[in-house]
């Protein structure tokens, strides 16, 4: 278990600037949170995972809040698999739930490498009340935070442009003021993404990241029942339909149906426990 | 009252491809609501207004739905008035407000002209419901209708940009393929932006508000009283909202506190009615 569990850190197939980005938030999260945060107890053929072919590799990571943690979970992963035009797809995430006995956003950070001169980048505090009814939780975790100076810090540079998931569920669950970028460099320029993770995306994720730990995980909000209720309810529509869009759909693909079914079997035992 | 009627419907700010787009859209609207709109009862300085000096002047026109419709009410607009720096800012808008007798999206276009090379426009069928909670309304208003695709087709010309409102709430308000972009040309191809409205928004204009007419003004949904009750307090919210966030910052410096007070006194009645 050790092994697997240290091969999720190593992100062996991420450039080194994007390995450095991945390994410092996750250690951030984990220094913050401390003991607060149990071991990753992820049987081993789901910390690590190929398919038969061996053209594609996985890693989970999950460490669970204890019961005193506002924290539900945090959920590490990275998946590198060849693709048949010759180059290869590298995806690396790390998301955060947080429990209903607080109602405060998430933490959600995804990198999609699919070539050396494309990235796209999704990073977020998702919000987990209905803004539109909710202008005070939007005020407290959005407005004055001014976390939309991050992303304008990021949509300044020439070669990013917004990203428009093709999931609508997707473009619904995020903030408005989340980071949906793709960043694109010539051909001759591939090393200018690296760049741009170390000197653009790396402090701004550090930010939200930051952000995230003092005001959401690490703040305690009053709730009364009936709103812990319905915040239940909508995070585990929520996590479903997350699986559902990002995993069903791709994994089997990937991994075959067997490998896919272990796995996804596992992650949706986490996210309704 | 019969001069200021008619006054709205001239745009008289507008260039002419802008002014048939939005007399096209307003009458499409009426005749197929036909007789199930009362008439407008505006004041008539609701109707028409200015300020002091006559550098700023806007129309306003109300239509709100008899007894049986499903219509709330129409609510068209244009303001017109003179930058210090020599140009002028013209902004037409249409939205339309359903009950909560039926939970479908309401309609909203507003079109911004800051300058004769540039045009911001904001063209959506606002959701009613929290849509991370009911991914099956997604589906049948977002989804399976492929609005997205109208979206799509104005991404692809090369003056057009993604907009952010500076407004998080705006941002939240609307759906996610909400068309909200800017059209920026070069100062020597203004006559471009008339262009892409006659040939590129107005016909996704049109796709857009036929949805809505067919889908969402003139089908009926079957609610519980519960459901009805959650709505009418959502569309409150965002009535309220919109003008404090639209009206009431801007609509005192174009026209002064007195006009503008006796304006957003009328159209607060007619939204908490």
């Amino acid at each position: 278990m050790e092994h697997h569990e240290s091969k999720f850190k190593e992100f062996p197939y991420a450039s080194v600037p994007h390995r450095e980005l991945m390994v410092e938030l996750v250690s951030t999260v984990e220094n913050r949170l401390g003991e607060s945060l149990l071991p990753c107890t992820l049987p081993s053929h789901v910390q690590y995972f190929e398919n038969e072919s061996a053209t594609a590799h996985a890693s989970l990571y999950v460490r669970s809040g204890n019961s005193s943690s506002q924290v539900d979970f945090i959920l590490g992963s990275w998946v590198h698999c060849n693709l048949p035009t010759g180059g290869a797809l590298n995806i690396t995430s790390l998301s955060a739930y947080l429990r209903p006995s607080t109602d405060a956003p998430n933490f959600l950070i995804e990198v999609i490498r699919s070539s050396p001169t494309t990235l796209i980048l999704i990073l977020d505090l998702p919000p987990r009340k209905d803004l539109v009814q909710h202008p005070d939780y939007l005020k407290t975790f959005y407005e004055e935070t001014q976390l939309d100076k991050q992303r304008q810090l990021l949509e300044k540079l020439p070669e990013v442009k917004p990203y428009f998931s093709s999931s609508l569920y997707i473009r619904s669950l995020v903030s408005p003021l989340a980071i949906l970028v793709s960043i694109e460099t010539e051909p001759s320029q591939a090393i200018r993404i690296d760049e741009i993770i170390q000197d653009h995306i790396s402090p701004v994720a550090k930010v939200m990241l930051d952000t995230w730990l003092d005001l959401c995980a690490c703040t305690e909000r009053r709730l009364t029942d009936d709103e812990s209720a319905d915040l239940a309810k909508r995070d585990r529509i929520i996590k479903n339909k997350t699986i559902e869009i990002d995993l069903e759909s791709s994994f089997p693909r990937l991994f075959g149906q067997e490998v896919a079914n272990q796995v996804l079997g596992v992650l949706r035992e986490i996210y309704n426990s």
